[in-house]
């Protein structure tokens, strides 16, 4: 890949908690930390033609800025927005001023737990969902963007 | 107006991703900035006799902490809550902790968009709500507050 | 003004019970009478550049008669459906046939009231909608059409 | 047909808005007048043996007495009512008090509009429904009433 | 009873349909018309001291207006809103802004009945609901505002 | 009345809570004692021709056999369940195996009170209800029971 | 009508358990057999230029390849899903494949019986939907299609 | 891979209407056929390490037992049950019945159609959910079921 | 028992995946195959005096005809539908054409399981219910019809 | 059997109006007594080795406290609990804290009866439920008890 | 504390099963006898200057009756109404009429049980609630009592 | 307490709006200010054995951040989520995450306010709720805390 610095810019974002990955509820999301995941995607990245940027917050005001800032440079968004997917209509809204495509992914399948779980308020202005593989969620929907934005 | 610096105060408040007014969904929202919006309300607040402030953030937390803050100096508050309209009861307590008037506007009409936008937690809170003139709601809503506040 | 006959003509109509305004529950409604309302309209709508025609029935049907006549000579209708906001599908279909900008207005804080008073079937087939102001919901939304008309 | 007079009589009914047909959202109602449509009904019911008579109007107590009326003089009633379809329990119990069939007929599929236009309080009173063809059901509603009738 | 002239008026309404009286579905609403109610119900209030004034329409908007005047000369209403009463938020506005007691009567037990006619909109605005007695329901209506007017 | 002894009779029956009228929340139920309505209603008994039992219990089953029994000697049911009105559909059960007319009063205007209160699980399974007068409606209700009964 | 190979074809599909008609239920469904129904629209299309074909099922899976058989040879669909109308998401797929008219008939009317009976899955893709007419609304719904495909 | 053979073996199962795929609704579905999904599956199994098994059909009783069969020498599934996903409860219960890991999938976005396609009975039951990616959702899925086999 | 021929004849049907009893879930559904299980059902027939037949399909089509085939020669209908107790109208209206008396059975207590396996289609078509007693509901179902049937 | 003293012993609970059975709504319940349902059980348990208790009572209270001194000396519960199967959580707690097999009967089929009688509050903590078959649902309960206890 | 016959009287009610505390179902409820709590609060009572009352019923009517006597003699009521929590209006209409203050109180988190243990009819006649810490609960709530009834 | 350094820490977090607390609707929730309960919480903690950490925001994510951080340090959490009880399933998550016991505090009966405020999302990942008390509920919780770490 001789002209990488023309790949495009994927900027995967995580909601509250996700810093806390491998430390807690571990029966539900396994023992893998945020850091290692990112990694792997940085990985998967070169392979396929693409930059990983990440961030993640607790703050949902923060998200929304975050989201409004990639439109300067992304092009596109792999989203985990963790609690704020079923609450966060103002995260909704940054999305739909997004131009280029999003994927949300989660590690749990959502179907399995609370009720209130199973609502998401992005999943409709995301071109997918993928949902119930652990880390391996985030590397199908780098694999997905990747498709989309046609580098791979 | 020889006295204006006894004019009554008030602070113009806007949710989250009004910061990007005038360049997303500008089929929904149309192409007017929020600085031109806000510098419209001033020119028309010393037409009205009343002293225009604006705040702006994606943080629900800070827009809570501005209108706590307003409670000093201002006299009533012009908000567009944005997505936080139908999710905050935050910004609800925020509000009815405040003693002056209080005016809710939307700049799209809400009642043609999805479902849950036509619940406002802010609305029975407020004196009065104007939805659906784009910016031209902003300017009924301040005439509506100095009407209320009597400089009218 | 020169050209006032010219003008373009707006239809103020005023749903059932709003003949007694001025002397039906004060507490809620307030004391102004409905000539009085249109008195102050009709001045505005000189200073505006619009002419003001106004019409109150208690009868759906005749509500309904009224719109359809609207339909020649009148550019935008402002209306005050009260009690038939809530029921009348009938009217609703008479204003989609109206080809101009229809504003909504309400005396009363319809989100303070009874929860059937919280759907409008008239309000996503309106421009916008104007809640809570007394009879300064009126004045609003005679100023949101002339805008709209470009009168002004 | 030698013995017309003593044909049948069936009362062709019309809702709201309906006297507006051909002119207003024609992309939902067709370019077909009322007046057109009660003229070829007038042609059919010769050619099945059974009289129409037509009455339109804009108001639910009008439509309610001519239904009273029918029960002196008419066999059988043939309803399009409109708006009215979802609101009026008068309507249903005016029907409910008529001695011959009814059918309901609808101009436009109402499953594929408003949530609310589904629900119609006739149908259960009625023999049946026909909705979806535009003019086209009136036609076929009189047919299934002539076979109601025994006339054809 | 010397002072007859000074007694209280009470205006008795009835809504659409119950001119059919003793005519239509007999087996739910028995086979005495409605003159002979009212008839019946003059004698009492003779006995009572009361007038009976006595009113019908099959128009909700009518009937909007006579509530309204009788704010004029009448000191009770007692009302069978029949359809009406599950969907008229017109009448209850109107008995809203009327100052005297207001009871509610019906004829067939509504609780026995559609579901939806179970909901009625007047009931929190009368004083009172009788339902169920036929006629009867009437005669023990006018007794309870007899009482309510302390001329029994 | 020279044959008081074939006089029919009539139970009357108190739901929970009932002994403390005229002590307990007289804002809502006035101050009138239980033994005074009674006293009342045996007079009233005494000049329609019934002859009025009474019992009031705060236990739902002690009701139920209570109204077991009035299938012996009792030919009517004056009942105000109370609390239980809502909530009992053994009292319900036990008034289905009742031969007699039943009617259901109320003191209070339920329909103004808690959601709850709206729900009557005994409504269908009596003749009629009466509802909102305060001690008028057992009076109402006696006159009901008398007429249906014959006596009156 | 001379050219009749070319006359368009509808095929007549009829869901579950129709292949009983006329012994099963035959008050609900009366005594006509699906052979003397499908014999008379025959004949019909004959009259009105149009070939019948007819496929009864109790399987969904059959109806469903039924259908999308009828993509090569068939102009329009004349469909009575019976039980499937209101449980089969596989049947409304197919219909939405189908690129010619469809009309939905039912012989009861769906209004009148159990609630689960009033949701039509397919109501929305069709043209429009006759219910309640017995074979009759066989009848009028290939007179509707026959009109639709211009042969009439 | 030498050792052929030994691979996990995944049933690719297909729901009722896919065989119209690359035919049907291509606005929403697109042009590729299913065939030449299944081949591109074939191709990518064979660098996974897995080998692909394929089943359509329109009936949910086949699926079943096509399910019941896949017991017996395939490790893992991989289905896009298309309309049953929302309706089969049988389909649920043979997939319960199946040892190994399951995978859902589907080519739209299901969040963004009807309402009634957004309940899955399918999803708690499966490892995880891809859905909106067209035919790429079946690549995704099976790479998602290597690593669960881990044969990647 | 001289005359077994004459004995009457009963269906037991089973509905989808009940073919794998004994196999799959068998925490829920113990290890009975539904061979044994009907193997016990002939022994305990002989004993009743009723002749056993046994279906099972995981076809919902093959089901209503095995229903509809029943008509002759079998005199009850014992049935388990298993997931088509939730879903199909089909098998409903096929036993509501069955003149004879049905039982409805269940191995497990569905009232412990999903929300959505608690409401039964069938229930209300059948005589009665036996729900979570393992093989031996069938046992006590074939019982309830031999009572039923007069057998025994 | 020889040693009768040490059959398990089974509480047979009945609960509101069951005492007036063969006497009330003989179309729904039929005319046998409980008291012969009773004598047909101890007949039965005897044959079937089990010891039968039986108990009746119209008082929520009461029925509590026998399932709660049930606790000493029954291995089993057999429950018809009437009306209170709807709306008595104070019985489910008792059931609850009973440490054997608990077996919910009811005569009549609730399924085809008043929705509120379709929510069993005990259906889940029994082992099964049996319904519809009048008498013979007790007798078929006491078979299923006598199953679980292993008298048989 | 000298004037100890002066000090506030709290009646301390127990609901149905309570009497069971510390031998059903200890999982949930734990080991300690209702005796023990009891014991336990009048020596704290002792401690707060307050004198404990203690009745526990299964029967909805003697709670009733008993909240109704302690109008007498009584200050304050500390309650589990246990079952009746979340059925009986008529506890809570009799707490209506007591006239010192209420604390409710359970011993499980009613938020983390069935979902129909989640309404409660008595918290909002209440002062407040204490739920979720076993016996303790108990003791906060008579420390909650003494700090309203201002002997600590 | 010499080993004071040794005592558990607990983390008390005050919502949205409680930094008014004194200030703001004080007949909902008094005149205390959040320093003088935190001032009086300490000097109990001292008393009880437990050092008080006090931490209030305005926004959600810095409350999340705050849980998180309180897994290093503090043993037990005493939070009043204020507006985010209802709201916010990010502070539900941290809270799951937190190893210690938790306990939910309310100044107000929630049950006496807004519909929306009735259901709280922390309650159920709570020890227990203590709600209604004003300042006295914070002390309770402590006391609450610290009974559930033994330090009492």
């Amino acid at each position: 890949m001789t002209a990488k610095k023309k790949s495009p810019r994927v900027l995967v974002l995580h909601g509250p908690n996700l810093n806390l990955l491998g430390t807690r509820e571990t029966d539900v999301y396994g023992t893998t930390t945020l850091d290692s995941i990112v990694a792997r995607l940085r990985v998967l990245g070169d392979e396929l033609g693409v930059v990983v940027d990440s961030f993640q917050s607790n703050s949902e005001g923060d998200l929304v800025s975050a989201i409004q800032k990639a439109r300067d440079g992304c092009q596109a968004i792999l989203i985990n927005p963790a609690a704020y997917t079923h609450t966060s209509i103002a995260i909704r809204d940054a999305l739909l001023a997004f131009p280029g495509p999003i994927v949300e992914v989660h590690l749990s399948n959502i179907h399995r737990r609370e009720e209130f779980r199973r609502r998401s308020l992005v999943a409709d202005v995301a071109v997918g969902q993928i949902t119930g593989f652990g880390p391996e969620s985030y590397v199908l929907g780098l694999r997905a963007l990747a498709s989309l934005l046609g580098t791979q």
